[in-house]
């Protein structure tokens, strides 16, 4: 049936994502998207169906155009099973991570292989138009370079920095780029990409994702990802899915009080964690030690560059062993870490990732997060807690925001997560 | 075939909780634990299966003894529909609610409908051995006095107030409860009640287990329980079901750091929320205000005590109009909240619930906490916040406990929750 189906969105562009399916068969689904590819008994494992239902079930999704048969897997005795995974001939997905200065872009397909991306410098304080309208200039330059026509496009997830009402797919208050309120980003993607489901969230949200499509995390129950870079966020995973909240902004742990005498944040209140420890405070801070004279390296810096420095600056003076930009570091995990500690505490995650710009810089960062946590949390909950920099790193977004169109391409009928 | 197992039962002790289903028979039970009792067509619109596949499924789960056809329910035009519930020959479940200072025990049908209920003081400091033999001892009168033999005792939720390991269902460096650590509570009641699938948790857990089976909080995606007595702790659910996290520590909200110089806690750190803000700092706070002469009300009432104050006390005085006394509460609930704070910016839920002992000192602490919520989380999480009281109140312990044990009755075949 779906074969009809994609001849006509050769034709015409009828296909719609997303796809229906009914809860048997969305429970296949999940679990191939899980494993990326699984034979007949793998499936048969995980559902706990009989292997005749298991067959029939993936009979049918085969014959709507969802699933192929390809390769051999590995035998254990006896004939080598064939192994399942997406059809390829359904489209291609498109990941878009919209960072406060660049843009990162990519087109993957269903089955999450990354064929083109391209990365440019982008300024988020821009209208709407303008930088959703270089996104979309740039999927179809990749596009037709690939010679992938608009309406195959089924699927792209975009990742913002700010608060995202998940279900609505718009940024609320966001401090950032208080232009993009309520701005209706799905439409503006359909427009040019009318079959394509789009699917908008937190910028921290898809890192999580990314960070659990790579390495082994995709077998973590409980984690959280902590991005410090201009603003600090946190993505939350609990049991293997991303816990977005009831209104979804959860994970907006950057304006958790600190200090309640510390500096007033964009946010109106005192002391919040990013006024505090995230990339514009290290600058400031540093300045600070520069004027006061506390560094004389910092001081030349700041000469150098005209009166400013900038959090990369500070990294760099740590690292030619600057006393006092490896305080200001030191200080920023530490508050980070205090944070968490509550957080460890309320939540107990098994893994703690960190990324974003700022981990960057180094080990000294990850020590004082590290320490401050085991100090304030409670045994039991950090016995078996293990915080590291992510294992995604730079790609944790771009695969994160493909995963995200990925993940909701097929909904169980008369279950869709999204309204307008 | 469970129609043998239970007449064996009836003879000598062969049935064992929990009992191992297929996948789609757990789905089925779990319809049926949500709504207490539903139509085939109810069950059928809530799996999306075929009604031939969902009326094989409730036949065998029929068969098996596990489900009965009861009554009648609301004719929507045609034949009125019979109803599905559990099978009470199946037997009953007990739920033991252990606090630091009383024990609560009831014994219901494997519905949930209590039928007796003991209540009495209790010395949480005392051996396992000593606590749980008096446990043993009332649940085997009670028992008795309805005819009920131990063996049919199916299942024990247990709730104690320190942190659990869930899996293994013991306390681990329980502060208020030392000597209970490590002590393997469910074998001490597995000798006397063989039958019985005997789950261990946390008290706040269980009174998050038991809000949601009072009032209409059985709908509520996300939402926060949280217990302020001796101690503050915290239950989360998540997507409906109770968040333990990785070492089934979760929601010890206690010993998150309110104030750097505030006092040494019992957990060693300084300025945890409870060692400032809970009960026994409450009447620690009266007392000192009674000497330093701040409140007339509370000399009086301290000389007359022997020198000694109770939470309740202040809460009396407060009732009387003491301004001292209603400035502790009130500096109480703004420490909570502020932590609350930081949490729903974390986990955006849409309600909390505040419980235990504390909370029945009224309004002045809820609007304390209600007013520091709001000034420091954000809009977003805050639009479609409600901050109330518990609506299971003093009941929400007791009828957790034993929402913990049926919802543990049934397991599917090879997923066993717990290890020895």
């Amino acid at each position: 049936m779906l074969k009809n189906i994609i001849s006509a969105n050769r034709a015409t562009s009828v296909i719609q994502a997303p796809f229906p399916l009914s809860s048997t068969q969305a429970e296949v689904i999940n679990v191939l998207r899980k494993s990326g590819q699984a034979s007949r008994a793998e499936i048969t494992n995980v559902t706990g169906w009989s292997r005749a239902k298991t067959s029939q079930e993936i009979n049918t999704l085969i014959e709507k155009g969802f699933l192929v048969e390809v390769g051999e897997g590995t035998s254990k005795g006896g004939r080598k099973p064939r192994l399942l995974r997406f059809n390829n001939r359904l489209g291609f997905v498109v990941g878009v991570d919209i960072g406060a200065t660049s843009l990162d872009i990519a087109i993957a397909d269903v089955n999450g292989l990354i064929l083109n991306r391209v990365t440019e410098p982008a300024d988020i304080r821009r209208p709407p138009e303008e930088v959703l309208g270089r996104c979309s200039a740039l999927i179809l330059e990749m596009a037709v370079a690939r010679g992938i026509r608009p309406e195959q496009i089924i699927g792209i997830g975009v990742g913002v920095p700010g608060p995202v009402n998940f279900m609505r797919g718009v940024l609320v208050a966001p401090p950032l780029m208080p232009n993009w309120e309520n701005y209706p980003i799905r439409n503006f993607f359909k427009e040019f990409f009318p079959s394509a489901l789009v699917v908008v969230d937190n910028d921290v949200n898809i890192m999580a994702l990314g960070e659990q499509r790579s390495g082994d995390a995709s077998n973590i129950e409980h984690f959280l990802f902590i991005k410090i870079g201009t603003g600090i966020g946190c993505g939350i995973v609990v049991g293997g899915r991303v816990h977005r909240g009831n209104d979804g902004c959860a994970g907006d742990v950057g304006h958790i009080c600190v200090d309640k005498q510390g500096p007033i944040c964009r946010c109106g209140n005192r002391g919040c964690l990013e006024a505090m420890a995230a990339g514009p405070a290290i600058a400031e801070k540093a300045m600070q030690s520069a004027r006061d004279g506390k560094s004389e390296l910092l001081r030349k810096m700041m000469e150098e560059k005209g009166g400013l420095l900038t959090p990369e600056d500070v990294n760099l003076a740590c690292r030619e062993g600057d006393e006092a930009a490896l305080e200001i570091i030191r200080a920023s995990g530490q508050m980070i870490g205090e944070v968490l500690a509550g957080l460890v505490n309320f939540f107990n995650p098994s893994h703690i990732f960190v990324g974003g710009g700022i981990s960057n810089f180094g080990n000294h960062l990850l020590v004082a997060i590290r320490r401050a946590v085991l100090k304030r949390s409670l045994p039991l909950a950090t016995s078996n807690l293990s915080i590291n920099f992510s294992r995604a790193g730079a790609d944790a977004g771009i695969v994160g925001a493909i995963a995200l169109a990925l993940e909701h391409l097929f909904v169980v009928e008369g279950n869709s997560h999204f309204v307008s």
